[in-house]
């Protein structure tokens, strides 16, 4: 029964554990793995940066635990469209809505109704406090990716609530 | 497959990431809610009750998703119990394994296995690092406790890993 939101309700904690010591609000719509923060405080950009940090191991160690066939994929594609799939339905219990690519190492990832912004009202009023709903998950993608070989930046961007835009960076080697 | 261990995931990074800023050790092997922690550092204590605040809140939001009918329970044993079957196994997949009461408002729970505790090794050692693992769940029962109309105070003690008892105290009104 509760387990389902348990990790929601645990997420919802650490961020307003973290901005309990900066409580000065940002207006960045942004957030990111070693992306920008627009307009955040210094105090903001740590406690994303931190949040960042925790959803990157957490993502490592999810990554771990994936069986073993998946570390035999060949295709970035493959790897993305396995995050999207079973590492989503394993965290979130839903699929990520779409994933698009240029083919080219940039992938967005949209999901049309991200469970960690349900919470917060629909409408243009809220979207500055979006960007530490964010961070976790862009540090879990980071860290999943990273378990599955693949060095990656990930930011994530929100331009009406609650849809949100994971973007992936696979620099070439 | 990895959704059953994303809590104690998330609950690991917690805590290292609240004694990240008190790195120094404790000798203390109790932890609680309102309870005394035994050598701790002020750093440590102010640690432990952020993460018993946080138990807190999780174990409120968990209570009001509980079913209707749990909330005609009439006897404070039947709460008790309730706690340690569905609440335990809805953030830890396993039931307690005993719960003993003198009848006068002290309940000890005992769990022969405790999750959080898996993951450092067994013995002596590590017994002083055990109360930080064991505070947001304290806080999670108080939590759960309150908003089925029970006011408590929480405590666990640890006498041999993994073994973990929570005392349960609810003063008579």
């Amino acid at each position: 029964m509760a387990d389902t939101v348990l990790f929601e309700f645990l997420h919802t904690e650490m961020v307003a554990e973290l901005w309990a010591h900066d409580p000065d609000p940002g207006s960045g719509v942004s957030a990111g793995s070693r992306g920008e923060e627009v307009g955040a405080t210094t105090g903001q950009k740590m406690s994303l940066s931190v949040l960042e940090s925790m959803g990157f191991r957490v993502g490592q160690a999810l990554g771990e635990r994936l069986p073993r066939e998946t570390l035999a994929f060949r295709e970035e594609l493959d790897v993305l469209k396995f995050l999207c799939k079973d590492l989503w339905v394993a965290v979130f219990q839903k699929q990520m809505d779409s994933l698009r690519t240029n083919h080219q190492g940039t992938y967005v990832l949209q999901d049309n109704s991200f469970p960690l912004l349900l919470p917060m009202a629909s409408g243009l009023q809220y979207l500055e406090e979006a960007p530490k709903f964010l961070a976790f998950t862009c540090g879990l993608l980071r860290g999943a990716l990273c378990t599955l070989g693949i060095e990656s930046v990930v930011t994530a961007s929100v331009a009406a609530l609650p849809v949100c835009k994971f973007q992936v960076l696979i620099p070439k080697s």
